[in-house]
């Protein structure tokens, strides 16, 4: 997936005539050739929404932000730009249950998920996570109770912004972030929720499905905002189940539909996918 | 499916050792030989279900209920007893949309539903469904306005009444039913929500999903309570759907989740394999 | 679906740089304003392919073919140009089991399938499709044995181009086209092949997987061929299925996944989603 | 899943009337609860197959396995009897890929899968699952060319034995057994195939789906006999694959599907839902 030369251009910008052919011919006449180009105009808010993926074998990073600026203003866009051999530093948080945590080092090792890890941090101490060999990404053990909340969200928020992290993943991490933080990571804090939001919000979501009786449960991806469980959905998935579950059953299926959509989600983000558009997403699939 | 001489049983009581056995055992000794048995034992309300098909040679459907009372009255058993080779009686309600009740008449056509039609009622006229041959089946146009509520639903009841009727379908019928008939059809009237509930209750769920930006969108088979959307859930099915799709994708890609569930969920109960177990249902699958 | 001035590009040519900004480029010189573009390089055959819905107020179809068709060869391309409000022409074959008829007309009336029915035709005689109604479209009796199939396929050749019909649908039309007529056709006669596809080519596909025991079994429409079943593939889809399952369980249960996986392809093709590259397709999704 | 004192009781015998009864009436007659009892006749071979899952508080296995041999034997039965609490012991064979070898042992550890893992048997050094911890279970390097073929499985038929391993799982071990292995092995060796059998038997199973241009992929679980990937299927599944997927794309999203194949199947093996029904299996979901 990651090819040196290769750059990924997101954007967006008011919808008006023209756009796609303006902004192809814009990076065809810099000597870019396009490989992949996907768009969406949203008709109810009137935003139009673009990816492009290009090649370039003249110009660097730099040159090529300088040469879209002045462009990109008069269409009023916002976008980023990025060369696709540049990976990502992720920073995971984890409570107790670490099988998305696992999943996700498992992929990263493998190659699936083009990301460097800027550390793993924890409310449980590194024993909890035995048998999970780090590879030497740093491991922070940060308690919460509640005196301690707000502190440790300060330091929470140090080693976010020392280590360089561009994404921060709640990877089955059960504390709330205050609403502080959560705008502060506005775009690039993704949270796993365990229920089909919007059903089942908030705490015990499986309890909550064993109770209502359900035929499927599911689980959610989605950006962290202020408001819980209400952040743009970017990916969901379901598994069906029966009368004859109880709510461990539905945790146990629960575990599976959570990594794979995680999982994908960080594909997805990871490869310029996932663009934010109000309250929702667009997410451009291959 | 249906076969001359096999019999359903279905039951629920308080769960206590030996039920398998003591019902096993009281039908083979009247001369049943079983064919299926599924049971079920709640663990949080202390209940127990069971579903049997059993061949009889001898005796007929009274013969057999005889037999198996007073035994079911020695655990208190809630049951019925049906001669699989009789269909029951289905009233069909429909509103403007027709895509559940197309696809239902030609399902029962074909054979794959069995059971008899007691009839259609619709609060749109017979020419709204032109195209559809409904062979004699007859149909009642039972408009319903602000001020002709109670009396149209004093039709309704009657006409479910006196047809026969065994089970009521809203085949997305967009009329609320009042608390009070609701009751009255407690366990026999199912009604198919264009929703994956909890999910988007009450009214127009495809723009409440569109609204919210899910990924995925649903449908929900329930049987009907006087309380709205809230009713045992049956059956739920969903589909993958995108930013690119509008309301109007929303709805038509549901129309197809709609019909399916409905139609499942009609197949389970025609074969007594949905027993309702307080506000959550048993559904015993092949 | 369709809306007027509203114009579908379809092309393929050898794959070289520049391609997405010079098609682009030649559009919005023309005056077009690209609404969705979708773009695909196949790094194995080095061949490019790309679909593209533009607007434009200002030129009709012949003038847009006029002005595209210089600029086209000097890339080598393969293209077609459609006005989308200008519907196709389908010709349905059907024979005894008309589910997938029933669906796809259900489908046309409710406005789901953007075309025009050319006809119905069958090797059963109308009465055996006496419960649906045909609205007008015209329907061909065209009995094949052992003796009439060489006539009898001159009469439907006959049919097709007398009607000018644009695509040929085999709506579980179970008569086997020569050679000849299927070479005729490439590229537009679609197939539901009732297996998923390599599995269960041939004969009664539901057979041969309850034989073979799979737990899943499907459905497969691809384009006609010399070659029986090993048509490029479009559009597949599966369901589960147990032990329990009898070969007449199957085909049930498999008439659902026919009618969808049809549906669906007939809905990418008139949306002019589905290109041909070799023996394979290149399907643009929404 | 493991509770102390429930029995799971699996037979098999030809089909006649009154067996459910017999079975049910014989547990209880010696004082077992049955809990759970699933069958299934085969109309076809005429066989009848049944689970039970009973507790008995005052029976150990040998005295109840005594109990029911002169009953089975009156039905000539087949049938196996184990305490639920008594952990199979399953030894893992593993290639290079070490995705579902690195999934079974998390879901081992989190006590997803109850089984004693016997051992680790590999073609590849112990160096190549460096990551992974194994916790102290043996590891076995067996590296295997053409000419130390047989004395290689003449070791790991050894290692079986000595182990006391009740169930081989080839988890992408990409060698061969013998048919002689396959043979001694029957009914406790499971593969995992990485293609929805019967397409794409043999090697490179995702190469060929891709030349093929299918638009799903699929994995399945299967007991290993001497015809290579012909054997009873256990489980299967797919994914949703497009043209833009490259083999190495089907090789990443065929991970995920082998890797939940194989776990459900173990899950269902480890409580005794797999029966073998000569070239099929009887699978009874819960």
């Amino acid at each position: 997936m990651i090819i040196p030369g290769q750059f990924v251009l997101t954007l967006s910008c008011p919808d008006r005539a023209g756009i796609v052919a303006a902004v192809s011919n814009h990076l065809a006449a810099q000597g870019g050739n396009i490989i992949e180009a996907q768009q969406f105009g949203d008709a109810e808010t009137g935003r139009f929404f673009m990816r492009l993926v290009f090649e370039d074998t003249e110009r660097d990073l730099d040159a090529l932000k300088q040469g879209f600026d002045a462009f990109a203003q008069t269409l009023a866009m916002q976008w980023t730009l990025r060369n696709r051999a540049q990976r990502r530093r992720v920073m995971l948080l984890v409570s107790k249950f670490d099988h998305c945590l696992a999943d996700i080092l498992y992929r990263w090792r493998i190659g699936e998920l083009p990301m460097d890890i800027a550390g793993v941090i924890a409310n449980h101490p590194r024993e909890t996570y035995r048998h999970i060999d780090l590879d030497g990404i740093p491991f922070h053990y940060l308690p919460v109770d509640r005196n301690s909340r707000a502190d440790q969200e300060g330091v929470l928020e140090a080693l976010i912004e020392q280590s360089g992290t561009d994404l921060v993943v709640l990877a089955r991490y059960m504390q709330i972030l205050s609403n502080d933080l959560a705008r502060k990571l506005a775009g690039r804090c993704i949270n796993i929720h365990h229920s089909f939001l919007p059903g089942f919000k908030g705490a015990r979501p499986y309890h909550q499905a064993y109770r209502r009786g359900v035929k499927l449960i599911g689980a959610t991806a989605h950006f962290v905002t202020a408001e819980l469980d209400e952040g743009p959905i970017i990916e969901q998935d379901i598994e069906r189940v029966t009368h004859a579950d109880t709510p461990e059953d539905l945790i146990r299926i629960g575990r599976d539909i959570e990594r794979r959509v995680l999982a994908r989600t960080l594909r997805l983000y990871l490869d310029d996918r996932v663009l934010l558009n109000g309250s929702k997403t667009v997410v451009f699939h291959s």
